[in-house]
């Protein structure tokens, strides 16, 4: 399997509104390949300018934010392509459109790294960050999973949680749980209703 | 429960030989603390040295390669104080102690961070990376975890190292699992011994 770096990626529509999403990039030897569901404003954006952004930011809430519906996080322009990067990155990448490989699920858009720039001192690894990442991915497969492997994914995580998150990291956690706690309050009255 | 990161600390002893190892640095409002355990080499070069430097790498490979006795790493000098940090680095911090919080396991170095500089773009979150430095913290407690708690840990740090990791995350994974296979046999022989 390739490697893939998690980052939250800015593409702009024909009228330059930016949007944001959090996506895994797949590393193909010198291309960063962007492979967004169908349908999805990522993939329109990327047909309409063939230009992504990818945003290092070591700030969580970004990614816990977009996953739970709080996708406004203030941008500035990219310095070489048409987009926009995240204001607060620790680093950034601009990518062009190299070649598509189409898929009728997932169009595959291989990119040329044309730029990239540092714009604060990453600060190393944070067992919290990378468990409220954790988290985030588990948040979008619920329903697909029994609920006592979710129940022992979030012990494991809150381990990290506990021992080692600062302000940023615990609201990002917040935020996902309330999300987790929906849904299973939901599945709950799903479960009355039988 | 305070932020903590997870760098590789380098010392050195008063005729200037380094010593690396991974350590978590504890934030403590403008401070962070370096807990080194009694007796450690950290420990005895911070009381004859009293700086220290944070590397932050993405080569998760001296993390490993530390726990699992590939100590000898590249370093250079350090740019203001008296120390090396490592070579292949994304970024360091170089710290200062500012006072000890006297403890007769843990002693508590406080210390200002005097000069910090990036080396290369940070590449972002790679859930892989995580997995690794998750194992070495798990490869440092076999003896004190129950089996069936290291089995489930291994199968769900997997999980990220098989859809996410790159050759350096794949060799890093590798080193850390021979020894929890040689943990194992050992005690499979101490068993068999019984």
């Amino acid at each position: 399997m390739p490697r893939i770096v998690e980052t939250v990626v800015t593409t702009i529509d024909a009228s330059g509104t930016p949007h944001i999403a959090p996506l895994g990039l797949i590393q193909d030897g010198d291309h960063w390949i962007i492979a967004p569901f169908r349908p999805s404003r990522t993939l329109d954006n990327l047909i309409a300018n063939p230009y992504a952004v990818a945003t290092h930011t070591g700030d969580v809430r970004v990614i816990a934010g977009c996953v739970t519906g709080r996708r406004d996080w203030p941008t500035v322009p990219a310095d070489v392509v048409k987009g926009v990067r995240l204001k607060e990155a620790v680093s950034h990448w601009e990518l062009e459109v190299a070649h598509v490989a189409e898929d009728p699920q997932r169009p595959r858009f291989h990119c040329r790294l044309v730029h990239q720039a540092s714009h604060a001192v990453w600060s190393g690894y944070n067992r919290a960050e990378a468990a409220v990442l954790e988290l985030a991915v588990l948040s979008t497969r619920l329903n697909m999973l029994p609920p006592e492997k979710i129940d022992a994914e979030l012990k494991y995580l809150e381990i990290a949680i506990s021992k080692t998150a600062g302000p940023r990291e615990l609201e990002a956690w917040g935020w996902l749980m309330d999300r987790v706690t929906a849904f299973r309050s939901g599945n709950a009255e799903a479960a009355r209703k039988k």
